[in-house]
């Protein structure tokens, strides 16, 4: 199979609040959203938040919030951006996971949660090259 | 913020195990691992499995498997593919979630788990072009 993945999406309890979230908090446009899912067009894929009762009934299973072993990462362009996109996001209604260290050198990087408890983390990484379409590229 | 993600991360019991459900079930390589981690080079970010005690670590959260409200999808080029990348998703140690509906028309797609219950969908959907390099771009 293509080295692909075409959709991430998010089950959330309160599609407004996530809304905000997303769209105050990281500043991003929807690309479409009715009443049960609002999609964001990303750098090369979906990502979709989606009302958590319509998800589990198309996952076929009750899901349940928790603290889940899964993370989402925004890489920002230097690592004197992560405080205020971290900042930024708690105003819009995530929660402080992790705070970034301080001062920063090299990879420098904090956790902010959604509504939800969708672990988001927000990253400098000087190594991973980030074209001006947001493709990311794996260096080391 | 760039409307941009660079990593997914997924904790894992066992490295070598997950290490097994996508490579040989996805047909993916990685593009590096160590003992903690193994990274994908994806369609414009990275998919990262690492073991779920150090993901635990740094996330400064004690994290719980469960069924968590959300999902990756794999979109596959054609109805008739969605099966077969099922079958051997399920081979590879994944487990069926929800079956694909049949006979195809329109959007098509099934759910597998990989071993910690992380779960994939395996979709074809007609509207959403996939650029030769495994861009995802909206339709509707």
């Amino acid at each position: 199979m293509q080295q692909q993945m075409s959709v991430i999406t998010l089950g959330v309890h309160d599609l407004a609040r996530s809304r905000r979230f997303y769209v105050d908090g990281f500043g991003w446009a929807p690309v479409f959203e009715n009443e049960d899912i609002v999609f964001f067009q990303m750098n090369g894929f979906m990502l979709g938040v989606w009302k958590a009762a319509e998800q589990s009934k198309d996952m076929a299973r009750e899901n349940a919030f928790g603290p889940a072993p899964f993370a989402l990462a925004d890489n920002v362009p230097a690592a004197s951006d992560v405080q205020p996109a971290m900042d930024a996001l708690i105003k819009a209604g995530g929660k402080l996971l992790k705070p970034a260290p301080g001062p920063p050198h090299g990879g420098f990087a904090g956790y902010v949660t959604d509504p939800d408890g969708h672990a988001w983390e927000i990253a400098f990484n000087s190594a991973w090259s980030i074209s001006p379409e947001g493709y990311v590229t794996f260096g080391v």
